[in-house]
């Protein structure tokens, strides 16, 4: 019976995040009706596969990827000693073996027109067996935001949508998984956050399993209410070759962030036989450098650093 | 005598990481005679400084970076990690504290023209003192290429040049080096190299300090006669917009690359104080990333993917 259950909720989960890429990839197909989306079903020889929706070069999307995973295996050695050095205990079998099973949908959205904020999300689950048949299970994930300019209109509307989705389950949700967002997404050799935030979470598994994949799923479903909007808003707005050659610049960091510190690129490319194409589709199109590029005080450029240096609460 | 001698080497290494930057700088001056060149002079808090000269958006060169650093203070926690990881015994003070010393001259040139490759070297000299007051000490570092397309006769002339000044010093160190350069530069994730490799060496404290500053100082001294022909050769080749395509999703190999597993580049991420802009120099002016981009068979982009995937040797 336990057993029974225990499959069932990996079948919800594994149902709730195909729908979630249907779903947002109908929304941005609706946006820009011109791209083409190409649709991959790959396999893991190690185990599991997946799905991979990617619209590039479009009228609106620069790129967007939504992708859905379902990966399981023996974990790798290095993956292993990355949870570990985050206060996970695992214990490995004599021969050093950690079975798993991932799952998960995870989406970057870049679009073309720098007033449009790239949008990140990803709702996941995680399955160790340890050596003793105990499994530890958890959910993570979050959703955030990109702006190339800041939108304080936009900033509150995505915020206060999270917030809605968190606060069906416990007041205390989004507060928490804010601040965890604002210190998740910490672009540490630069002291600038990644974007404007939204929620994060990880190594969540309380109260319930049920309880918090109904969590999950809330805020699974807040993903195309919270930023499609804010495409809608502003995929028209008229913008400069100044505005343009910004947003590449905050591409540079985006890049940074996603191979130096993000802990699911570094999961993916630490799993043998994981798919680099679907990892790595988060890269934008086209990234910028400059060196010592340092936008004059007063700047929107300046403006929308200070609160990537700063965190804001854009709800209350 | 002993301290004063040690003293001494510092200084010479310091000398010759000075005069390679301004012979670099020169010959890059050279060849691009319109572009600026800023220079930079930088102190860091923690102990030391250094100059780190910048073009950026030439006729010749897209970005090209010449840095010299000359750091102390203590090791932190993560570097000391790293640097155990690879095998260094590190016998630290109860404090924890591990006084360190690191020197170094380093530069990446992305030039405009994909016919023209990138190069990129960096030679350095560390010293650590343990609690007991050992000092360890090594040098390292390396030269290497990075082409857009194959041309072989560059290749060889590249690989030839680097292996007359190994030569010089013991018969053993070019095919050693150029292998190490050759699993050093090595993409996991992607199954390829960064490019068609040079030499590269890291720890380096045998036969003895004098040796191996002598044989640092040759490698040095062969920068500039083993890159500039080649770009003197071909700066004005004419290319395609899809040549020029083609180079920028090198160039975001290149980042991957740099990003992802250089050790000079997390050392100096991890390094508190440090100064980002100049780390951050070896990255391009531009890049890309596009979704599931594979060349067409007996291409030209194949032809390079071929010699990445699987290196050759190239002189005997």
């Amino acid at each position: 019976e336990l057993r029974r259950r225990r499959q069932e909720l990996r079948s919800r989960m594994e149902l709730l995040i195909m729908e979630t890429q249907a779903e947002v990839c109908r929304a941005l197909a609706a946006l820009d009706p011109g791209a083409a989306f190409s649709v991959d079903t790959w396999e893991r020889k190690e185990g599991g596969g997946g799905v991979s929706c990617v619209l590039q070069d479009g009228e609106v999307f620069e790129k967007a990827g939504v992708n859905v995973s379902v990966v399981f295996g023996q974990l790798s050695e290095e993956a292993a000693r990355q949870m570990r050095s985050r206060g996970k205990t695992l214990k490995a079998a004599e021969d050093g073996k950690l079975p798993f099973c991932a799952m998960g949908v995870s989406s970057v959205i870049h679009p073309k027109n720098p007033h449009v904020p790239t949008m990140h999300f990803n709702y996941r689950y995680f399955e160790i067996e340890e050596a003793d048949g105990t499994k530890q299970w958890w959910f993570g994930g979050g959703t955030d935001l990109t702006p190339t300019y800041l939108n304080e209109e936009d900033a509150v509307h995505f915020h206060k949508t999270l917030k809605e989705a968190c606060d069906k389950h416990d007041l205390k949700l989004y507060p928490k998984y804010k601040k965890w967002c604002d210190d998740y997404f910490y672009i540490k050799h630069r002291g600038e956050r990644r974007g404007i935030g939204g929620i994060f979470f990880d190594d969540v598994d309380s109260p319930s399993k049920e309880e918090v994949f109904q969590f999950v799923q809330s805020c699974a479903k807040a993903v195309v209410p919270c930023y499609i909007p804010i495409v809608k808003k502003h995929c028209h707005d008229s913008f400069t070759p100044e505005e343009k050659l910004w947003q590449q610049l905050r591409r540079g960091r985006y890049v940074e962030f996603n191979l130096v510190y993000d802990r699911g690129t570094k999961f993916g490319l630490l799993t043998p036989g994981s798919r680099i194409e679907s990892i790595l589709m988060s890269l934008p199109l086209t990234a910028r450098w400059e060196y010592m590029n340092i936008p004059p005080e007063s700047s929107r450029e300046a403006e929308i650093l200070e609160v990537l240096r700063n965190p804001k609460d854009w709800v209350h």
